[in-house]
């Protein structure tokens, strides 16, 4: 397994991802992809080393694919969340932070509702001169680093099963439809698409998509903004809704769910907009029926949403595997 | 370790079980317990694989009872709590369990406080084509059937240690005592019991007991129901109690709970009624004094309280051990 | 690895601890820091055994820190939480231990708000004649043993890192500050400084720091009372200090966490009153700006904080390692 180029401790924004890095990820996955088609579905990789699980925003299916991907490696995990933590006794997330490096632990994948956390406890571990890795599993309207990559695995593997590589999405067009503004997966999503060199095209409503969203495409040419679905899904190869929080609406942003839907709802009839062999994509937790049709969510010739979900351990695998195996030198 | 009858996906309920289905998992389970015996309580059967306990009703001892099953077994374990979990976002049940799948589970326990939950996503993963054992830890009203069988084997091997098998109870008197309307566990073991061939006599007051229990019976002839707790006692060899739970006084079921101890609790006097060497079981958790008197819980001469608990364990080891073996070829 | 003199079962408190037994742990402690160096830090000593936390009163920090400390020994952990366990469903306390126990855990980790939980379980332990071993992870204002282990190890550990000895104590001079009345943490810290021949010097206001807490020292001559500050800095080789709930303003003990840090939390200019190489201790999770100061807590020239945590994870190896081996024969 080849990680000559990883030189990364954290991984925490894919603003500033390198194509070799984006193939290195996709390379190691696909390698784990493999382990978890054995029967025995685990590699002593990561044996003896701590993997802390630090969500002090709830999460259960992101916590679960973090913790999987690390126990497949190996590793011992440790969850923390944040109802039943310190916090709730004044100690500040830096200290928390610090506690569990001093218990000894190898790696925090870290959430928080507050953008900018797992970076500030990044750079306290430089600042502290220690080997631990921080993994950004959600950090307010910030990134998603970790679902950015496993969508990007997602559809390069269906691409080229055997080497997917992120110059299969030159000249492809993708479609990112739903509450722009509010999610951090639309942002690390845009951030690896573009550096595919893929047409990324964004629909929102505008209280969900300002203006400003086009400064993400400055100098690729290859980021567009419509307030209307149809123009975006236009022959698009690939379309990705974003899952709709339901407080958007209580906040006045949204007049309801059902004419969300009509406005901007992924549908079957919609679809013919696009190119035949369209696919579909969701982080999840799905809406059924909001951002998406219910019988398309459940049709495998359009939806990825399952794939999405395998593709997550592999990919959360290959983070944890890098930026473990730089520190240790262990191999696959 | 003969398992040659299983060919059983899923376990949900005990109301198809087979004589041979009864027999394959007590044997199964004596095994275990020579295992769980022996100073390493860890066999390798299921390494690599993964049990999702899926809780959607929270439960400490049941879960807890699973976990070690599953680890002892060597799985890796994934543990869901409802109250954490995307429920809460709008995402269906199925959805989430097919999450699980997704991520890559072997085997689901569930437990929901809706009936049929279970069989929903049992039936959801046959439909899938996917080899993903569901397991019943509880649902609502209907069955608890890992909790039967434990029952079940707790008798047993207290009639025949070495080859505890469903032929022994025969002939033997079994009362089931308390809010059977609301029991799980009671309909799980109405079912195991009729199939024995023992006797069942069903006791508590008539708002506890409704007139349709006696269609379990139906074909057995070896069911009856009782308003009076006397004649179930009458020379009965097994005693079993059933929780209270105390919300039935607020919806007018049971006057009190002391009222209920004193026509329906399990004393020292009314065993008399009983053989001499009667045993009592209790599913737990128990209201001491309500159910059953302090004093009698804690006589290891009457109480097989903990012995039940222990056979959990042993009992929930053979069921994983034997849904995922039927799969993946495993040897003990 | 010399555990000759390791006969007790339960690790309860340290009012009875004997200097063999403290002298015991620190070597213990001292190896398996030396394994925490290690690349792999896992050692398989406990494989098949069963750690259960049962954690009646919350706490992250200490139960990750029993939860590694058990997986680095190989045992498999049971985590039990207050707030989704049957206590809500009105079994009692013993009950609950007893369904751990018939389960098959060997030993149990037990935290609850009332002083003597982990007592009582372990005398119903020892009355049933089952070799299961219970550790007091802090029971009400009683005592914390584990904590305060941890921070002895952490002050031998620096006098003599080889060899961390008791004795190393004797005739220094360590100042406690803070909320002595309501600290458990405090109460283990004083038996085992008096123990090894410390100057002890407590230190708080007076309605945290009653006058009976002199009896702690009868026959040791040893221990002092002060109702400044100063006097139990001056000349002080080590300074602990203790967290400040803060619940203890709303019940009028205290006029406000400002007043407080004037007139007892620990700065750089108060430290002047010190030896010049004192260190400074806190059991954590710090109020910042209350009980220390911000940038002195951060300084490693004086905190051993950090360290503290670190500790904490082999104290807590060395006693399941001794609790276990004691039963099993197990080596190292």
């Amino acid at each position: 397994m080849a990680n000559t180029t990883w030189t990364r401790n954290h991984v925490l924004s894919l603003s500033d991802f390198t194509p070799d890095e984006y193939n290195t990820v996709l390379q190691t996955a696909a390698s784990f992809s493999e382990v978890l088609s054995r029967r025995t579905k685990k590699v002593p990789t990561l044996q003896g080393q701590v993997v802390a699980n630090l969500f002090f925003e709830s999460s259960t299916r992101t916590r679960s694919s973090f913790e999987l991907a690390a126990k497949r490696l190996s590793a011992d995990t440790l969850n923390f969340a944040a109802a039943t933590s310190s916090l709730t006794k004044g100690e500040t997330i830096l200290d928390t932070a610090k506690t569990y490096l001093a218990m000894g632990t190898d790696m925090m994948v870290i959430r928080h509702k507050e953008s900018g956390v797992p970076s500030a406890i990044a750079q306290e571990m430089d600042r502290l001169g220690v080997k631990v890795g921080v993994l950004n599993a959600g950090d307010g309207q910030h990134e998603h680093p970790s679902q950015g990559l496993l969508d990007l695995f997602t559809i390069c593997t269906l691409l080229n099963p055997q080497e997917p590589r992120l110059e299969l999405l030159a000249g492809k067009k993708i479609a990112i439809v739903g509450d722009i503004l509010h999610s951090r997966v639309a942002r690390s999503n845009i951030w690896s698409l573009t550096a595919s060199g893929a047409e990324v095209h964004l629909a929102a409503p505008p209280t969900l998509l300002p203006k400003l969203f086009a400064d993400y495409g400055i100098g690729t040419g290859k980021l567009f903004l419509h307030w209307q679905i149809e123009p975006a899904l236009q022959n698009a190869d690939f379309v990705m809704t974003l899952r709709l929080q339901k407080e958007r609406m209580t906040s006045h942003l949204l007049p309801s769910l059902r004419e969300y839907h009509q406005l901007f709802g992924i549908t079957r009839d919609r679809l013919q907009l696009c190119q035949p062999n369209v696919k579909v994509l969701h982080p999840g937790p799905v809406n059924r029926g909001v951002e998406i049709s219910s019988d398309l969510m459940d049709d495998p010739d359009f939806s990825l949403i399952s794939q999405q979900v395998t593709s997550g351990v592999a990919v959360r695998m290959a983070l944890l595997y890098l930026m473990g195996s730089g520190k240790a030198g262990n191999s696959l």
